[in-house]
């Protein structure tokens, strides 16, 4: 699948345009369950002080792109570290997620692919498929036999299949191994956006692919966040290590953005030796989070099933998803209110996100709130 | 122009779809001549000290999306800090630069809109271009005539013209003022990327469009960088309040990012703090790469005048560049090298980067060390 990108890593080094990256030496009282700090880790003060200790080394900034002076050692140790717990080749951190993303899709296509996208993909995923410029198909959620079918039907040589692990939207996990499978059967990549997975999913935290057994598969990219479990800000792309060569040498997010900043590394660094030396953490998450769909769907309300730690739960309208949100809130829980657009099927959900640290008291006073805030309409089905 | 914004505002806010902003309580001995840190103030103590003690506050990480957990106060006073002393109505603080003018492309474009970009446009604001699904057309550099034939002949009724402000290949100045005329004259609005502008430019270095006389215009949209002269990371929209307004409630890359770290606005809200302190910063910097250009031309290399902080100078073949760096680099400066496919006339390029802080004797140095080290044929005007 990928050996054509050594062909142009070739021609580049022949031309004399070959890149290399050269490190620079050098109150809320609110019971939170709205944010994506799914270990509490961004409030650990292991965490913190590393931050900290970042950027009094190397400073606020990095000061340019990664390809100029915006990589330090701490961007160099960071991806080995989290090449090495993931189970990959290589790995390659952006500034966020979302330009991972875009980087990965729209380096690794182009008008002669064929990408095959979940229709509850991540914007940041659909996004990188329309910069792409390959040709595009959007399949039904969770459908591997119509990704099979596209795979199988294509008039293009080059296919990549895009999708979430663990959507987020409704918390529910892609069949991962399954599309592995596929995407061998028919000579296509897979690429996994695995930011709701990583530190939450697989043991000790390895993420959606470890879990689904396909983790460092020579056509498997996976892309992440440092912003979630590992409480910090950033994205990584995690694969062989020619993909992250070609990304280095020609995704245009990563080539003209500046490299993150040394407290966000540092962060994420010291995030990810929590995680290994404390793995039930990921184990915990989980715990935390179907006690949680539990509770509410014993109260009647329309609960999914989380397979990481997001809990959604379906509302009557945009506006009663609204007051109830607000209601929670007033009573000292924050949870998240998603409305159209950024809900694939237009129905409203509040979105909760389970964290390591909950405690039973705490899951029952959260369930409490829900049920008593609810709108009337709420405990009933919701139809799509 | 933006009229319509409010049409939509008014819409979404009548469906129960509005959204707010809720802010959550809270060795080198190389030198560098490469990083974009302008104003030095990446590894100021001040800066890193307001990283530092921004992290302690809030966290690592913001741990969500800005429209969920991811506001702070800190981005609601940097937002307000920054809008007053560029002088517009309002601001919007993304995680980068890149995203910044992906989302503002991309909201206010769209298929009933053309939008005319200079061919040396930025890569963040051609993908922004592309994803916006806009008509679009690439004008020739800085021609001011070929935007007002392109908005005079338009079909389409809504229009932007899209320019860097000091333009990041080869450190010359877009006719802004011009263009505001022209995008006046035919109801177009004006996009300005300020990335290389804030913090050099302007008095007190209150940016390009301040320069020009246009901040604050009705129809001006200004992004801008703080990975830059703000020594820190992240993006910045400035413009009207309606133009921020939908971004909030429209931009994919601010709804489904996470938002900036703490650290990172800290650092860029104290390094705001300084410039206003001392701002004769921004003077400096302009002056230290004039004379650093001066003394290069005088030496017989090929470098442009500087507008800004960027002096660019031109190589025979990118292998010729990459041996060029390569030989300052060992003789202790370090420079940027622009290669296809980041420039946009095929010519390789070295790129200097100016900084305050820069004394006559260094610049001596650099020139000294630049001359030394040059190629044979890199003392004769390059052909594009």
């Amino acid at each position: 699948m990928f050996d054509w990108l050594d062909v142009r890593a070739g021609a580049r080094e022949k031309a004399g345009l070959r890149r290399r990256l050269v490190p620079r030496s050098a109150d809320p009282e609110v019971l939170d369950l709205a944010g994506n700090d799914y270990l509490g880790l961004a409030r650990d003060p292991r965490v913190v002080a590393a931050a900290e200790a970042a950027a009094r080394r190397w400073g606020a900034g990095s000061t340019g792109s990664r390809l100029v002076t915006g990589t330090v050692d701490a961007h160099a140790e960071l991806e080995r570290d989290l090449a090495d717990f993931c189970g990959v080749e290589s790995a390659l951190v952006f500034s966020s997620g979302y330009l991972a993303n875009l980087g990965t899709l729209s380096a690794l296509g182009g008008p002669g692919t064929l990408m095959v996208a979940d229709e509850y993909d991540h914007a940041s995923l659909i996004d990188g498929l329309r910069l792409s410029r390959s040709d595009r198909l959007r399949v039904a959620h969770r459908d591997v036999t119509a990704v099979a079918a596209a795979l199988r039907d294509r008039s293009r040589r080059r296919a990549l299949v895009v999708t979430d692990s663990v959507f987020s939207v409704d918390g529910d996990l892609a069949p991962l191994a399954e599309l592995a499978a596929v995407c061998r059967e028919h000579a296509a990549g897979l690429v996994i956006d695995d930011a709701h997975g990583l530190g939450v999913l697989g043991p000790g935290g390895r993420g959606g692919p470890a879990a689904a057994g396909i983790a460092g598969r020579p056509d498997v990219v996976v892309t992440a966040t440092l912003s979630k479990s590992l409480g910090s800000q950033g994205g990584v792309v995690l694969g062989p290590a020619r993909v992250v060569r070609h990304l280095v040498e020609t995704a245009r997010s990563f080539i003209f953005d500046t490299g993150l900043a040394p407290a966000s590394v540092g962060a994420a660094a010291e995030a990810l030796a929590v995680l290994r030396r404390e793995p039930e953490l990921a184990d915990r998450v989980r715990a935390s989070a179907r006690s949680l769909a539990e509770r509410l769907r014993a109260a009647g309300l329309d609960a999914a099933e989380p397979a990481g730690a997001v809990v959604s739960v379906r509302a009557p309208s945009a506006a009663e998803a609204v007051g109830w949100a607000a209601r929670c809130a007033e009573a000292g829980v924050a949870v998240g209110c998603f409305r159209p657009p950024s809900v694939p099927d237009h129905v409203s959900r509040l979105r909760l996100t389970a964290r390591s640290d909950l405690t039973a008291r705490e899951l029952d006073r959260v369930a409490a709130v829900l049920v008593a805030a609810a709108p009337a309409r709420a405990a009933r089905p919701i139809a799509t």
